[in-house]
């Protein structure tokens, strides 16, 4: 298909198309002519890809390339692939800070038993978050965190669950991918709506 | 105070200050002189908050403005500004669209039997995501959102938990906010290390 058609199809505008092409998150089309290049199915799907990342997860333009690269990179290793998509993604945009918390993050995958790369930017985002909440008053022990891991040890096995089976690797990697970063907000909706679902729960047993 | 030693203390620059003012994030000082005004701990306090929100979660200035309006509001009562604060918050900054899947979100509600309002934007956000999982070919059922939901109830229990026992009503307000909002990245990053690690876990289980 031409660059127009794939616009169509894809509701993304031939400008950003350019640009994605120009970004290199965009493989280029086959050459037709000076002026002309012929696109497939695979360009209409990491177009799609490329969207979700940036549209709805709010990634930077060099975060999604730097995981559409791990992506096809390694589509024959599905779990290699996962912490490759697990260590690409920052999922705040602070610098990195040495931050005494760093210390706990580690006392609490010990105490958990986690297999967990050392050099994991999960590590980082966690102890950044409890050093703003130290900051903020309300420090949060290990002791409080822990039922939080095992819910999240949970949920990571209905994540993983969802990969098998699956024979083609490409299709894999790509579900790894979107479950890992494009889930993020529906289970924060979750989170907000069970929230509001017990705060209602115990202000009615309260009696008021 | 004087707005320099709140600059110091608080590690936001003055011109930030002065914008947080002019913006109405932060109430002015009690004015002095024509050219000075005093500050006090409140303003430290609500300084480190706005920074913690737009800082650490990356919420707009509108979005922490309408925040910080409902905590200072609805002090009196937790549960009504827990509340408020998940009503005022998108998790993602698309335009509302009517998808198909805010049926979905509906069944599963009814169907976990919980009390969330009509109107919560969390419905909006997960129908959303549902709708550009679909799009990617990734389409989630009821079926399989269910075990994560159940997930959630339990992590809202926690949640919950930990603002039993706060007798000042300003501070029980100002902690649901930061348990609600800014325990995110931390609660992510928790389930990223748990994938990591429930991935390296069937990989060994494989035998490679």
């Amino acid at each position: 298909m031409r660059m127009s058609e794939l616009s169509r199809l894809s509701g993304v505008p031939v400008a950003t198309i350019k640009y994605y092409l120009r970004e290199g998150l965009l493989p280029a089309g086959r050459q037709l002519s000076a002026t002309q290049a012929e696109y497939d199915e695979q360009h209409l799907r990491r177009l799609r890809l490329i969207r979700a990342l940036i549209g709805v997860r709010g990634l930077s333009v060099s975060t999604t390339r730097e995981l559409l690269g791990a992506l096809s990179e390694y589509t024959g290793d599905t779990h290699r692939l996962l912490g490759l998509a697990l260590g690409a993604i920052r999922l705040t945009e602070d610098t990195e800070q040495d931050v005494p918390e760093l210390a706990d993050v580690e006392a609490l995958v010990t105490e958990l038993d986690w297999n967990v790369h050392k050099a994991a930017p999960a590590r980082a985002t966690l102890a950044e978050t409890l050093a703003s909440l130290r900051t903020l008053g309300v420090p949060l022990d290990r002791h409080t965190l822990l039922p939080y891991a095992r819910l999240a040890e949970r949920t990571a096995v209905l994540d993983l669950d969802q990969l098998q089976g699956i024979e083609d690797p490409l299709e894999a990697a790509e579900r790894a991918l979107l479950l890992t970063v494009l889930l993020e907000p529906a289970l924060m909706a979750l989170r907000r709506m069970a929230q509001e679902n017990e705060s209602a729960r115990r202000h009615a047993e309260a009696g008021d």
